[in-house]
């Protein structure tokens, strides 16, 4: 009686990653993914966030994400959560820090908003890795972030009982705000609900 | 090439909401169908928590949410997130603030925690009613909330640009929290990823 709630990535999603088992040894070359998820999305109607879920140590990519919050008709959808979603699926578990697995981390094109900041808490991930800040997002595209704590980076590093989430930050902010600054430029939707 | 994400209600939830075209007077009223759905839930392995979407004026019921954590392999799947993602597939919007909507509220049986609270704030709903608080859950269960922003009520009744959210607290909070101690009793798993 009640709909299923399906979300999907975009089709060109496997064509735009490319060789499944490859390894991305650095933190730029796992952002240049993120970044490139970002800007195709863009040119597909989408909004101008990619992510993506990597083993810390080897770099394997377990799954992609790009914002589909237009698209699939879900405000829970932008790409940090797609991500997270759809390698919880990958992997079988809601828990991505189950001890059988190796560490994984979120690596995406920006700052988590305050809905996506909740979506790492409860991930089981282990690390952040960010590219463009929350004034980025909010001034060259007007998307808000909403209410993050004071000192959001300091509560994921240290919160007992549960495992910290180590945060790196800036790493190809220039490449991911030239994403932000594209979507600015190409009128694309601004789509916070309530304003 | 990467898994959809596809999330299901449970199979009873139709039969346990009962007349689909029934409105709902008064919040206690619908803080009632949301606990009972969280009391169904403890019964066949779920989470302790439940929520619906209806409309603040006449009381319509529009969607049901019950925690699909484990059953689905998602943590995003909280009673609140599955309630308001369901309403967006019955409403074919991301925005279920949309002009050419009645406003419409969430109902939880509990306090939203991080991630429902980062839910609410992109969702368009224009009220939340909330059954047990925070220490509630807590202490009750052991689950956690995480970090809320001081002054998590008043964030939502005043954040322009954005619509106002009213909130409305311990409603039926007796009978939220005996759902609590009934999941404690039966030693249901708590599962918060990273303990």
């Amino acid at each position: 009686m009640y709909p299923d709630v399906c979300l999907k990535l975009p089709e060109w999603i496997a064509e735009e990653v490319g060789d499944p088992a490859r390894c991305y040894a650095t933190l730029e070359e796992r952002m240049a993914l993120a970044v490139r998820l970002a800007a195709r999305n863009v040119v597909t109607g989408g909004g101008p966030f990619g992510a993506a879920i990597f083993e810390i140590e080897r770099g394997r990519l377990i799954a992609p994400g790009v914002n589909r919050v237009v698209a699939e008709h879900c405000s829970l959808a932008h790409a940090e959560a797609m991500a997270i979603m759809v390698a919880q699926q990958v992997l079988g578990t809601f828990d991505l820090g189950r001890a059988d697995l190796p560490p994984l981390e979120l690596v995406t094109s920006a700052q988590p908003c305050i809905q996506c900041y909740g979506n790492l808490w409860w991930s089981g991930l282990q690390r952040v890795v960010i590219g463009a800040r929350r004034e980025d997002v909010e001034q060259l595209t007007g998307f808000h972030e909403g209410p993050l704590p004071d000192d959001w980076a300091g509560k994921l590093e240290h919160r007992p009982p549960l495992h910290p989430i180590a945060v790196a930050r800036d790493v190809l902010r220039e490449e991911a705000r030239a994403v932000l600054r594209k979507y600015a430029q190409s009128d694309g939707p601004v789509y916070n609900p309530g304003e």
